[in-house]
């Protein structure tokens, strides 16, 4: 059996990993869908989808969970939620369970005739993309809440640095 | 004498439903664009083009009116404003007159050399699309400021429940 | 029950209308969705979709149909064939069956679990738009293969000259 | 040597002018890109790209500045900030030097092989874009910030009535 | 008063220098539109907007036209024929009459009320985009169809060595 | 070291595989972007983005290749050439050495730095994409050409009778 997980990864942080390894209990084969794929360097999505795939392909391996058991495909946006199931049905190969956190994610799923399992989450008040990328923007101790390996991916690229840099191109 | 008048309807309401009637004494036809046709399953546009189209002409059906007086056009944005008057032309017949109560909107069409009308609007500090739809969210008492084909309509649907779950795809 | 007929109508010609009226024999309400409705002023698609509405609404109404028998909407291309059938559906009503002389529309939409009838198709060889448009091009008799109306609208509009002066735009 | 500097001029002021004036004694041609010149009619880009293109030309005309020394170039967005310096290059000539005073345009094109240097800002506190726009916006004294071709060409064309039009097209 | 004139400029020739020349003994000012400008390394439209800008903008320096007499400005396609007039507006500073050799160019701006004049043509079955791009593809004689500046610029990037090479990206 | 291949994959087949293997003996690890992963249903483009990525999982696994020396990445299409290899960049981890076969190709990426080789071909003019989608149309002997996994798939998703049924989705 194949599961799909949908997510932004900016960053991969210990929650998603958790994650992954739960479901992977569950799942043969877990196709990780690496969303707004086509997005980089702004607040929401400081990374490119390279740099997402290699933090999420580092830190797993760094797990001891072989590629035999996961695939990684980045996929852009399409501003068009109507047809966003078939849109990432279009990149992916084929799969049978759906796990999400998400509720409108779940939604869309089943309304185009997906099984599909709410996700389990770990320490959600403290694993969040959104609370991480400010922690990293204030330079606060973002480190213990990744991976090893995403940690020394960041910061090989000055990732943080980035972050602050940002603050919209033409302004 | 051929009118338009532009709005997204996320939901059409009573408000809708008087300005068309109050319109329609002053013209023999009536275009009603749906504007953001693209747009659907977000918090500003729940609800799908074809979704909308069928909650107004259903609405009108109910009130008695032929559909020999108006024809309903959805039209996708165009993120271009400078553009947007002729951007509408492209998609519907030709019009002699436009109903609007954006004076942006007033502003772009008679640059382009179309007589103008302000819309009479209907108690508009409770008819007003954003008011609505938070009370949807809210699970307020929204039924009795839409038409009743409307409210039966995205009740079918789970229209409210919807907006309740749409908290953005990859959050 | 309603139908959906799919087309660009460059122009409407007879076969067109006939088709419509066979379709009206076997459903209530027939959706005539009008392709492509972002292209215009080229060879292939030399009308607008507002053009090409006033066009099919007018053939139409000449013959005695009544528009309480359909609906006509304008939906621009989606160059991304796997999710063209949720493109559709997205702009327009629901319906229960299509109407279609294409072997890949058939198919498409029997994928997404719609009932889908073979079209009937009048004198095909004669009544085609590529061979309609290459008539107008050479001033040759397009005018008795086009229903009364839409001789005479695109006479006013002077379209067979429009497709004259279109050898792209810049060259 | 050949600078490019990079602003979107909604609209140009007095600082503006400056930091051209003064980037002018370093270099001996200077490339200013409008950006977001697909942008206008909003709050955020008022004015189209042509306009702006008149107003900065007209305003160093006014300065004695000759069109030896500058050339400007619209270039649209591309929400694609990975390729960003890529798509800027595609659409100027060859240039030697970067003139900015934003810290991530500075790194895109560091990143990129260009030599960068930080552009003198003036009376930033004053001379801003946004609070200039927001002054239009309540009437308040906006002229004496701007070039005086700017305040007469702005007034011909009623830019600060724009600016207060502008709430949105549909809502 | 100020001209206009569109083209491509794949590469400058020639007949395109004596135009712009004959144009500018009857206008005070022209705007030289470079169309497709987001085009670039196809064989259509090999060379990107910036090249074709310091092309002219060469050539017309060596031929002692001063950049008082002219700006140019680089516009990217928008696939949608019927908005095109609206979108060159939106690009360039105001102008008073079009100079053209093409008939869909002349109508579409005289439908938006524009003054349109034949544009004269200079030994058009030699001086030709799509010829002399054939030209260099095949390494014939194409250097004395080009002014000097153009030839030693294309030289210098080997524009013509590009042609071959370009054979589409995927095959 | 890592490489870098790019290709449509419509469909693979044995001269890929033997290419893949044989880049394989001169790196570690192998990024193999499907490119045009946007389009699919078309006659140039028969199979989703996911569906390419079994097959050529597939026939990889079948002939004892290990997940551990190669990545899929699918890329959509962006018609826009001088920022291509940027847009490639961003989908995908990095790498140190890009294997082509297509002269365009190789020069794009080395203007940007990297070390390129040519990529051995095997029996071109047997096995290449065009050729093998035409014995597809015409129901001739193209299973010999495929490896054995993507001949069973696309038997399982009748690949062969969709190519027949593509003539173009409005005609």
């Amino acid at each position: 059996m194949r599961g799909l997980i949908v997510g932004r990864w900016q960053p991969p942080h210990k929650g998603h990993v958790k994650a992954i390894r739960w479901i992977l209990e569950r799942v043969n084969e877990l196709i990780i869908v690496i969303g707004s794929a086509d997005q980089s360097y702004t607040y929401e999505n400081p990374f490119t989808a390279g740099e997402r795939f290699e933090m999420i392909d580092g830190a797993l391996k760094q797990e001891g969970v072989s590629r035999d058991r996961y695939i990684i495909v980045p996929v852009p946006d399409i501003k068009y939620n109507s047809v966003w199931v078939k849109h990432i049905e279009n990149y992916v190969p084929e799969f049978d369970i759906v796990y999400s956190g998400n509720k409108l994610v779940c939604e869309l799923f089943r309304d185009e005739g997906y099984k599909v399992k709410e996700q389990k989450m770990y320490e959600r008040e403290k694993l969040e993309g959104t609370r991480i990328r400010k922690m990293m923007l204030e330079n606060k101790n973002w480190e213990e809440l990744l991976p090893e390996y995403v940690v020394s991916y960041i910061k090989k690229i000055d990732g943080a640095g980035r972050i602050r840099r940002i603050e919209g191109l033409y302004e």
